[in-house]
């Protein structure tokens, strides 16, 4: 395989539950990498145009999930599952996703905007929601 | 903290003793890893300057441990602990390290330099060497 024109790096790094910054894999993480990987492979673009990684944290926690897009040089921040299509759609387009390019301003957790709201805590198995 | 200059991302996938291709945990890349976020901290370059991450797979295998530079776009390979401070010292002056930088051969299996040889097995807990 030749070196992909571009690599994806999702952080999935989970910090225990309840530690204020939160942490990616909290928010669904790990889901949107595999996500990623299967939509990359779906379009045949996986072997030759860009691979998704998982990456350990990047140190913007507070505005994860985050992705470093490389060697573009830009971070997607605050991503969710949902946002998976459109990401996969300008990668295949080679454009960007600017609604989800972090500013500078987000790699500061001082200045960064708002978190993604708290992940809703699921139920044990066996009850309720 | 601001965005990095640089992200090393080190794939510290590891596959099965025996597999063919090896795999770059196989090789020393967990310490690898460590010894370069140590490094960094050390020379006081980890806050703002460059930043040590694992990643998953690279698709390189028979070519590592390698580390993918970023945003520069170029790959580390068969790098070993010893290579360890000569990295450093690139990084802190803003240089590569020329003879690690994988050319576009390496990148397939078929026409790639020869692996570092096999890690010797170590001997289990207990046993003598």
């Amino acid at each position: 395989m030749p070196q992909r024109q571009r690599y994806l790096f999702v952080c999935v790094n989970r910090r225990p539950d309840g530690t204020p910054k939160g942490s990616c894999a909290q928010r669904s993480a790990v889901e949107i990498h595999a996500a990623l990987k299967d939509g990359l492979k779906d379009r045949g673009l996986a072997k030759t145009e860009v691979r998704a990684c998982t990456s350990s944290c990047l140190d913007v926690c507070w505005a994860g999930p985050v992705i470093a897009v490389e060697p573009d040089g830009y971070f997607y921040g605050r991503v969710t599952l949902e946002d998976v299509p459109e990401l996969l759609e300008s990668l295949a387009n080679g454009t960007r996703v600017e609604r989800l390019v972090l500013p500078s301003n987000d790699f500061d957790e001082k200045t960064a905007a708002p978190p993604l709201p708290a992940p809703k805590s699921k139920p044990a198995e066996g009850q309720e929601p």
